[in-house]
């Protein structure tokens, strides 16, 4: 049995999380560590966990873990994160992190778009990406894991079969993206207040959100070279789920069937990673709740048209952390998962 | 043209009657008084009056009005509203007060329920009690009336035709209230945030809801008799509405036929009540951006069940103000309002 | 490893069912039958069981097995159900029934309220009404368990610590029932139709909803005396979830704190149900996607305010069918469920 | 006060259309035609116009007006609204057609993409296609308009101002649009089912609607070119509102402040046409119940991203058509539309 635990085991990622966990057969929670006064029960910050799990939360340096685990994940905010992880790592403790402090290489780039001084530029070269469709290889090895953010993942999954061939114009490709309002974490805001965005579809920090680069840097490394990708992220009037409609040019003239092919034979042995044949279309809801990722193409004169679906709390978070650890520890890739 | 202004004016509700009072054929809005700094455009705060009113927002007394309004509406929340509301009433301006510091007579049952101090006692004998359904006659030459609460609208229209000839048991009446999350105001908290409160249902403040003393008074005013009553709010999933499902036991058996044809008389010439026929059973839709409140009763054994749908937003709040503002100057009743 | 069926497959109750034993890891579906034509792989029907379960449905007959089934759940509607049962008792196949046609005792109660002949009377006296908490020794031998309805296991598990030992008047109960929409079932009608029943809600059925008998049934026998319940079921814009506010009069003054301690003792034992401490109100969403019933108690003067809340699709249906099979096949009754 | 009729009066845009003629100072219902049986009154047909309008519904020809109406809207489908419109255009009756039977000024582009025989080909020359931002002029003398359909209208207006002095390519357009459920009408099915549709966005006739065609016509006249334009629909959990995000390619180096007062200034005297300042993007709530269309603009590198708002059944259906019948009727254009 693994041995894992949770830093900043508050937040709804966090839940989520617990949730897959208390149904994997070979993990078990030991630890949760908050920036919380007190040691108070998790069921009492989230009731739902009533009967399921009885942890009291403790601090979060490796002195806090009531029993040594094997893996931690942190899902502290970014900048934060980076901060925490370090001392588990040097106590031998594999991670995964749910923040961005380790998805850039190019530490510019991170400190650029999150505001911040990378505080742990140590372990950045260890750091492997999350995403197992492309470095499942790596994630094998990892002690550090930077688990992908939520829209990157939805669009690098619709990307990859496309750029790998180059079967696209790699400067003029368009990531619309729907999303639900828990990407927007637990805080209540205005903008998540329920009389503000119920009944309303709104796009936000269009050119300017934090998982732009991180989707550029993503889809140009499969393509081996840099892409020009424009990602304009919508809020949409539901809990949970990302639809992104992607948009690019064939570089040359392909049938629909003939793309379909490409994805289906690229991600055929991809236990998370479903394509949809012929005219049938992906809604959000066909992957709720679960780890997969939901793709049709369609081609339309000289563009593509791809439309990738998953749960943003799941395969866009803690379903893949999970997916993550288990091929970090050897362990069947979709144990709890499925 | 009757010359009309708002303190409070960031309120939802204060958008709601703006909305209302922009369409109404006799009333033009002069003034508004906030309670922030600087003097923003209503539309800088409310983006969706962009060309339709187009006015600087001042400070919240009589010296701050452009011009003399001859009725000012305040939606400042309870304990508040009251320190406010003098001047005007001593400048010669007529008030419609959104709060409940001038709804109840008996002072001591206020400072019970709202935990302060009442800071205006000279006003509280002149206020009138604004449901029209009940007090029409007293609003018509009142200088102030006290707005009723949402809930109570909604019991309280249920409930008259009942209890004026004692139909029912005064000491045994169920209401069981469902309203909209626009309900609980303006201000993001954890329980309307959208994650929380979308796709869930649940009670609140049972047995301890400000609402159920002034529910209390209006019937047992209306019953001439003091009732009991036991009162329980839930929060609903959805932008605005309340339905109330009534309990109470008939005093003497009575065909269902027989209690609709008491409510089909009691108002019959009521503008904004409709009671439903036979078998049909009104939801809050059918009254959603109406200032109508729709009723049905059941009979079933012994015990009479009524149902009440009004939106919050009008007849529970501006709606209901503007039906009042024109009573007290003489307009139509309806004007505005269909 | 046990060996089980769906007769029903297209219902929505079967694919909640589907999804649970998917992840039970006692249990393998070996069969699906459904009323349609031809041999439909299960995730055409169902698009988001795809890589999850790949199996033709087949007909409705024991001879439609493609391996012979231990167990075999019925989601076939009332009426039918009862057709295509009998063939799988008598051919030693356990059956656990969704409908409500094994649910009485009193042909003649169902012929009244469900409006047809009950075509299987041999099998009535064998079948056992599946509310574990009720029944577990009587369903640990049974080979047909008529699984309960949803609003009847949310108002029986709020009534029985109650009636059991008659802390309350048995003839004035009062269960008003908020239910998600998916309790209405997967054919669209106009009363599912998104525009009409978003953002609103009503009630329906008042006092001649087929749930109420069964609750009566229930709740009298667990009181052994037959009580007399309202019972007002309403439509909640919300996918899942039914919270039952339950009212009844305390025979005896009794303080919060004991009525509370009684359901706490009540239910010490049972792993689906849990009893909030204190001021803590559940929500729907604080059970949804579990088989857990959540439970408060509030005293208001001579009354105690029941608030119960499970998911209808799985508490309500598909989980506590699980929740029967484990106990009928003598697994541990939580595997697959938590 | 102008006379009004209605045929095809049980569709929601047939209901909006009543809502807002009832408010309307110079306009007066006198007739409604339906395909049912019998002369229901229509307040049985929508409980919610009880008190407002109290009409019986008649026969879908001349004759069948109770008084003749000076202008007649016809709600009525696509190959069925032409069958009915040309006895009142020649009992000289003013028409205003919400189907897209008179949008098409090529009969053969119409014929292959509503799959029907245009049947009244006599009166395609007069009529005039209802955008008043663009036709004004023709609207004013038209006897028969065709009111644009509800994702035309929402594009269009987002992309007039860019291609009247051709600041895009001509040849690569892409609107991405997102609606709310109300515009798929009052049909029960599957894909609007409550529980299908709620919590989920999908795609759905990508490169196949309808109003692909449309748009791509009326732009192309404003941009007195042939346009290439990629549409693609998305089905959004919530009642109402059209969302499209709009992307091109600027044809010269544009700051974004200079492309926000093209749009300024080209929409200056527009009524119904607001353009948000600096960083401020519309969400469909702030045009919800409106006639407004809400516009933003963004500029990131090469590309201009526009953000157009506007609720489905106002300004993309029943406003817009009251808004052309006070044009061409003389009224005032914002007449019972603000």
């Amino acid at each position: 049995m693994t041995k894992v635990g949770i830093i900043g085991a508050t937040a709804y990622s966090s839940l989520e999380l617990m949730k897959i966990l208390l149904r994997h057969p070979e993990a078990k929670i030991v630890y949760l560590g908050v920036r919380r006064e007190g040691s108070p029960n998790i069921s009492s910050i989230f009731p739902c966990l009533g009967k399921l799990l009885d942890l009291a939360c403790t601090g979060l340096t490796p002195a806090d873990m009531p029993e040594k685990a094997d893996l931690v994940f942190s899902t502290l905010p970014p900048t934060i994160s980076m901060q925490f992880i370090p001392p588990f790592l040097d106590a031998g403790v594999k991670v995964v992190d749910f923040s961005a402090d380790y998805r850039f290489k190019d530490k510019q780039l991170y400190e650029k778009w999150y505001g911040a001084k990378h505080s742990d530029v140590g372990h950045l070269p260890m750091a492997v990406y999350g995403l197992p469709e492309m470095f499942r290889a790596e994630i094998k090895h990892a002690e550090l894991v930077a688990n992908p953010g939520c829209y990157p993942t939805c669009a690098a999954l619709g990307l990859l079969p496309l750029v790998k061939d180059t079967l696209i114009d790699l400067d003029d490709i368009i990531v619309d993206a729907k999303s639900g309002v828990s990407g927007a974490g637990r805080e209540p805001t205005e903008a998540t207040h329920y009389p503000e965005c119920n009944e309303s579809i709104a796009a936000y920090k269009v050119g300017s959100h934090r998982h732009q680069p991180e989707i550029i840097e993503t889809v140009s490394h499969a393509a081996r070279a840099k892409v020009s990708l424009w990602f304009t992220p919508h809020l949409t009037p539901m809990d949970r789920g990302i639809l992104s409609t992607i948009y690019a040019n064939l570089k040359q003239p392909l049938a629909e069937d003939a793309v379909r092919a490409v994805f289906s034979r690229f991600y055929r042995d991809e236990p998370f990673v479903r394509v949809r044949h012929g005219d049938e279309l992906p809604k959000t809801k066909d992957v709720m709740n679960t780890n997969f990722c939901d793709l049709a193409v369609k081609v339309v004169g000289r563009k593509v048209i791809i439309l990738s679906c998953i749960d943003n709390l799941v395969k866009g978070a803690s379903g893949q952390a999970v997916q993550n650890m288990n091929i970090m520890l050897g362990l069947p890739e979709t144990e709890g998962l499925v």
